[in-house]
Parts: C-alpha cells; sequence; structure tokens
C-alpha cells in the first residue's frame, strides 16, 4: 500500500480519554474511532489487525480438527429462558423488542444456540466427537466500559463448543483447546499463561484462563517464574493423540499459575522463594469443561452404543479476538509507539523514502516496494512529501517490525537501511540485500500458516 | 474435509417453510438454519460459502484502490436525528435502549457513521479521492422476513462510500464501483445486470441496480436481450483510468435495461421487438451518487485548493453477500439439488469412495485427497459407510461441480470417474489424469485472486 493513497488519520496529541496506553496509540495511530461507549469503529490499519488475528484464530482451530459454522448476533430470548439464564444473566445483557414485541437479546455468549444447534442435527454417538466453534460479534453492556477495545461493549469473541460422548472425549477436546491456544497466541508473537480459574456465569469443574502478563493486566496473577520458560515452538502436533495432548497440557499447568481469584497462598508459599512471582495479567482467553449443564436442561441427548439416550459431555472455549489487539500493544511497545509481532504486524515492512521526487530514490523504492510484494509480503510505502523526520515518527508510532529506509545518498554507495522496530538497530545493504532479509525473516510465519504453498523459486534479481 | 468429521446435517425431507428453491436447498443440505424470523445460523457449509463470498468482495474492491475498515453494528442514534433520518426510516430500523436508557440502533446502513468518520479525520482535498468500505452484519426488522436469506431481517452486506472533491471524480467513484462490481459478479460465476434504478430512501440522482435473472426474483425487469451477451471477461482494467471505467459504465449500461420501478414503455417499444425480454430478478448490488445530500447537513467539508471549505460530493455502493447466496442457488440448481459455479464452491471437488474399508479404493481415495490438496484445492471426501447412491444423492445437494468416484472395479482398470455436476457428464481417467483436470478447471479462478501466488512446480507423479 502507498501511504498517499490509504487512510492513516494519526494523531499528534495523546487524547485525553485514553487511560491505558493501548487505547491511546490505537487512538494515535489511527486504528479505531469511538462510536458511542465501549463501540469503536475498527479504521483501516486496526482492521487489518483484527482481520489477522481472525485468520490465525481460524487457521489454528480448523488445524485442531474444530468446525467453523457462524451463528447471528440476535438470539430469541426463549432459549435462554430454557437453560434459565435469561432472568440470571443481570443488566449487561443488552435486550431487544422488535418490532412485533418479541424479546431478543444480542448476544453476549452461544451455550444456548449452539446446544439448539446440536439437538436439532445430531442424535448419535456415531457422530461424536464434534466441537463446532464461530467468530461473531457479541455484546456486554458494561456499566462502564473502558480501556478501549479492551473492555468494550460490542467486541469480537472466538466460542468454540465440544459435544463429546464421555466425560474423557469432553477432557481431550479440553486438552486440545489448551494446546491449540497456546500455538494460536505463540503464533500471535505472545506468551499468554493457562491459569487455573474460577468457572463463573459459566459453570463448570474444569476451567483454565489465558492471560499475557502486562502491567496494566486487571488480574493480580501469581505464578512459578519457571512457567515463562516453556514454550509449544515448532513441535509436531496430532491432535487426534489424546495422550500428547494431555502431556502438553499438564507440562503447561504444572506449574503453579493463578489469577487472584484462585490463588492459594499455601501452595505459593510451596515454591521456592526466587521463583515466586506476582505480577498483573490481561485475560485473553477461556477454556472451561462443564459436563451436561447445558446439554440435561435443553434436552441434547445422543444415542448411546447401548441404545440409552445419554446428555452429551460439553465445554466451551472463548478468545477475545479485538481484546488481544490491546493486550499485543499492551505487552509490545515502548515510548515511540506500538512494535508489532511480525505474526500479526499490519504491514511487514515499511519503505520510507526519504527525498521523494527524486528519481533514483523513487525508482529504488519502487523496485523494493514490488519484490516485496511478489514474495507475498505486504509493504507499506511512505510515498508522502512529509518530512523525514514525520515519516520516522509516523512508522514508529504504527508499529512496523521492519523499515527500509531509501534515500540518494544511501543509493549512491549502493545501499538502503534495513532497521528493526524492536532494538533500533540498522544495518546497511544493497536493495536485494534488504529485500531478501526481510523475506527470510517472514518466511517462518508464512509457513505456520496451513494455507501455505511453496512459491516457485525466483531469483531476487528478476524482482529487482 | 472427510465428511466423517465433518458437520454436513443434510434433511431427506423438504421442509414445509421454504417457498422457494433456494431456501429449501440451503435448509436441505445443511447451509443454514432458522433461530428467529429472518435470523439464520450459518451451518459449516453455508458459512463457507458465505465467507468464499465475502473474500472475493474484499479482493475485488480493494483491487479497485477502496480501503476496509469495519464500522460496529450498533450506532448511536444521535448521529442519525443529525441526518434527519432516525425519524424517517420507519419501523424497519430496529431501535434499543441500553442499560443507561440512550437510543441506540442496529445499523441497517451506514452513510452516517462513515460521513462522522470522515469529518473528524480528513480536512483538505489533498486527502481526496477517498473510497472506504466495509463488510458488516445489518438489521432491517421487514415486517414478514422470508425467503430465506434472500430477505433477513439480519444480514451482511459490503456497503462503501466515495469522497470526493468534485462531482466528476464521484461520477469517477460510481464508474469505477460499477466495473469492480461486474469483476466480482463474474467472479461468482454470476451474470448481474446493470440496471436503471430508483434511488429509494437513499436518495440521489444516479443510480443502477445490479439483478440476477432467475424465476423468483422479487422484481419485474424489462431489457434488450443484447445486454445479456456483454461480458467483462479477462479484460485489463486500471481503476485510476477515468476513460476506460466510463467507457464500460457506458458499454454495460447503453442498453436499455431496467426494473419495473423506472421501466419507460415507450423507449422499451425502441428496442427491435425480437430483443424485446421481460423477465423476473434479484438485486444483488446498487450503486448510487448523491452528491452533497450527507455532506453538507453533518458538514463533511474539506478545504479546497482555493482555500475555501467545500462539502464533499459522495455516493454509497451495496453488495448483499449474504443474499447472494441465495441468489447464486436460485440461478443455479436442478432438481437434485445446487450446482455451484466453481468460484464460490465450498469445496472444489468431491470425492465418493464406492466401497469404504476397501484396501485399494482407500487408498486410492487418500491419495487423490492429498493430490488435490496438494495443488491447493479442497476436496470433500465421503469416508462414510453410507452406500453409493445415498453418497451420490448428498453430493448432487450439496452441489459441488466436480466427483470423483473411486471403486474397486474402475482401479482394476486403473481409471477413476470424473463427473461434471453441471452437465451431468462421466469421464473414466486414470487418478492422476482425473486430479490434473481438476487442477486445470481450477487454475483460473485460483489466479483471479491477486493474492495467488504461482506454486513451485511439482510433477503430479510425486503427489501421487
Amino acid at each position: 500500500m502507498r501511504l498517499s493513497r490509504y487512510f492513516l488519520p494519526v494523531l499528534k496529541e495523546n487524547p485525553a480519554e485514553a487511560q491505558i496506553v493501548s487505547h491511546r496509540y490505537m487512538l494515535r495511530a489511527g486504528m479505531i474511532k469511538q462510536q458511542a461507549a465501549g463501540i469503536y469503529s475498527w479504521l483501516p490499519l486496526g482492521f487489518k489487525v483484527l482481520r489477522k488475528l481472525e485468520n490465525i484464530v481460524h487457521e489454528e482451530q480448523q488445524r485442531a480438527g474444530h468446525i467453523p459454522l457462524l451463528m447471528p448476533t440476535l438470539q430469541s430470548a426463549d432459549l435462554w429462558r430454557e437453560s434459565g439464564r435469561y432472568d440470571d444473566y443481570g443488566e449487561e445483557m443488552l435486550r431487544i423488542k422488535d418490532r412485533h414485541g418479541r424479546d431478543m437479546l444480542y448476544g453476549p455468549t452461544n451455550e444456548e444456540m449452539i446446544t439448539d444447534i446440536f439437538r436439532a442435527n445430531v442424535s448419535s454417538y456415531k457422530d461424536l466427537p464434534l466441537t463446532l466453534y464461530h467468530i461473531q460479534w457479541k455484546f456486554r453492556d458494561e456499566i462502564r466500559p473502558r480501556f478501549g477495545v479492551m473492555r468494550g461493549r460490542e467486541f469480537f469473541m472466538k466460542d468454540g463448543y465440544n459435544f463429546d460422548l464421555t466425560k474423557e472425549d469432553a477432557l481431550h477436546a479440553y486438552n486440545r483447546h489448551l494446546v491449540s491456544y497456546l500455538r494460536t497466541y505463540e503464533r500471535m508473537g505472545m506468551q499468554a499463561i493457562p491459569m487455573r480459574a474460577d468457572s463463573g456465569p459459566i459453570g463448570g469443574d474444569d476451567t483454565h484462563e489465558f492471560l499475557v502478563l502486562a502491567d496494566t493486566g486487571e488480574s493480580e496473577v501469581f505464578y512459578d517464574s519457571a512457567v515463562t520458560d516453556i514454550r509449544l515452538g515448532a513441535r509436531d502436533i496430532n491432535y487426534d493423540d489424546k495422550a500428547q495432548c494431555q502431556a502438553i497440557m499438564e507440562e503447561f499447568t504444572a506449574l503453579y499459575a493463578r489469577t487472584d481469584e484462585t490463588h492459594d497462598e499455601a501452595l505459593f508459599n510451596q515454591i521456592p522463594e526466587e521463583r515466586r512471582r506476582s505480577a498483573r495479567g490481561i485475560e485473553v482467553g477461556q477454556i472451561f469443561y462443564f459436563g451436561t449443564k447445558y446439554s440435561e436442561p435443553m434436552g441434547a441427548t445422543v444415542q448411546g452404543p447401548d441404545g440409552k439416550q445419554v446428555p452429551v459431555h460439553m465445554g466451551s472455549h472463548g478468545i477475545g479476538v479485538s481484546r488481544l489487539v490491546g493486550a499485543i500493544i499492551e505487552a509490545s511497545h515502548d515510548d515511540k509507539g506500538i512494535i508489532w509481532p511480525e505474526g500479526v504486524t499490519p504491514f511487514h515492512c515499511g519503505i520510507v523514502n526519504l527525498k521523494q521526487g527524486d528519481e533514483a530514490a523513487d525508482a529504488a523504492c519502487d523496485k523494493i516496494y514490488a519484490a516485496l510484494t511478489a514474495v507475498g509480503l505486504d509493504p507499506l510505502y511512505d510515498d508522502t512529501q512529509e518530512r523525514a523526520g514525520g515519516k520516522f515518527a509516523t512508522m514508529d508510532l504504527i508499529g512496523l517490525p521492519w523499515r527500509i529506509t531509501v534515500g540518494p545518498r544511501g543509493l549512491k554507495n549502493g545501499v538502503v537501511e534495513l532497521t528493526s522496530r524492536r532494538s533500533g538497530e540498522s544495518v546497511e545493504l544493497s536493495p536485494e540485500e534488504a529485500v531478501k532479509k526481510v523475506a527470510e525473516i517472514y518466511r517462518p510465519h508464512q509457513e505456520a500458516s496451513p494455507h501455505w504453498q511453496p512459491m516457485a523459486e525466483r531469483s531476487f534479481h528478476t524482482w529487482l
């Protein structure tokens, strides 16, 4: 994208209403605009990141064998009366009457509706196991929405539901979700630690929250510092392998890691003192096993192998997709702006032309742009007349992890500058080498997508 | 996808509530489930098609230089009071009060909100031209929702808005939308004819609707039969070229083609009699130029080259994405089920194993599945124990355009059967040749995506 043709309304001043850094930077970088309390438009740069996160969640859920569908935003109140949650849910549920006076609501979650879909279409244990999920806008009418997209009223969330014949199968689904979530967050460049949690209004026995450590987190968390050393990495996972999923679950949850809701001081004190940590964390996901809590009252049963009707064992599993945009920024920024991890950056590489209108500089920028595009990357080329300092400030603010700076002086020596946003370090390279280096950096991220296909080999010379 | 692991709840019986063929087949093929009047869940097969259409719309809009963002589903009533439409809109607008008693609404369209985004962020003619669009769920509280997703209450729509300094520039935006829409529909395998239309509550001078001819269409249409011979095809389009876009607009709109709302009997009778046609049509998109209708009352002005503030010239442009799913089925089906065009089919090719459990048949199916996947295609393999007749009936109902049938008898002769859903014709080919043929069929559709990258050359032998 050429900046002259894009819509990137950056702000020079800090907006007064923003109390935390992600909210401030999202407003300043032209990612969002508030339309009502807790309701945001996602401007082009913000939408691009949101869509990237959505795609990663889709890819990792489908890799785990989970099946996407899409439930509507509005639901009939009758369904919630069946489960008994219509009256229980409180004022956070946005209640609506349609033109015929029928009671509707804007879905805050979908246990009831997915159970309704299941019971209408599945009747035999032979159709299990089954995990369905969707990524859809939801609404919770928070009394005091704040912190931008971190606690918005209209928010974008992945929620998935497993249906299994036995508790054992349902716990495998639980483990499968835990593993797929770890992989999802790692692809996004985040470390999210599974912590034993409280089940709250969803109910159930087993539940873990995933927390990203950040000073601005809403939860107090307590953990064994060794937990932050564990990574899933590139290990090969077979999501059908119950033992493997169970082992990974145990590996990631054996060490003490809890939120204040479930914190146990006595257990915590058994950790060697030098590894005891308390910090703040942002919740970016949660998994639940809740057995037959919804299937029993709502009649979601299947015929078992013995011919008897049994209620299915269920769980639900959520990732806060819009909230993650804020959480990533909370975890990855400096005083100049956002620092996007490579896996989620809206553009892979910035191109700054130090002298727009200079024939050699313009031509080199065009070639670099074309070469990055040819390897499947998406550069943002600042081709405006803005002075160099302004161009750098914008690139730093919007947080692209890599920047190639092109100027007539460097070109005379055959070099451009490749700069890391995170370290601030620059190296001088030929335009060809700079493109090759950026392509190499992103190659593992491209390959992380199950839809990645090796491209035809082309020499870097032909691109440039 | 292996059918044994998918969620495809097909119905044998015709659902009583469905009056038109698309609604009937979408229910029978397990694409949708009604959750409330005019509100549907998109089950996995339906969601897959919806997402494909969404992606094609995104690709073609971005190819035309239009910039995606995402506005929320809920809006503040205040914005609509500014434009004067809050009271005008009538009962189709779903009005909501939040917990603080504030007036909200579920957006039926977004002229007000996009104008608000524009005026908050753009102040100079130098930032024009600008076209922003989004694809988002909308709500119109139809008094009698019917025909499934064709006239739902909650529906998925692309709406785009252009902001230009002059009427001339805005008319170029209008033409650019017309051309990009033609390309969008053609990629979906549809012919949608632009017809002069009535502007209705959006207002404005220039407007065309895009209509797909189908017996069940809600509009009566009148046209010169020669209009159905024009195709955009693979011609090279430069969306910055005003003359080229204007010429294509004229080419597609010069011949008589109107809906009953704007039909002119006298003009119609000037068409040579043998080319006069009246038929039914389904509206799948509409483009508007409405000048300063919203920018003036809402203060969306820019500083022009002469330093004076001028209201911008605007237009809005919509494609009914969820409705298109129904429209495509109305235009492309037979008495056995849906016939998906290659560009939008949920799976590219069905694989039917005539004898599940036969070692040779199972192995051949696995190889064909892997080979299709390796060329970037997405097959649906019916690996269930269902008898052959049932497998064929399901494949015909869900409408995959190509099917490879594998059985022990054919394999003994080294062949499988490749069948066209549209013509019903079958040919016997080696498994290798069948895969190669399917790959060739889809190659132009893969290349039609701007994100397509040529894959590394691999011999068909190594895939199999």
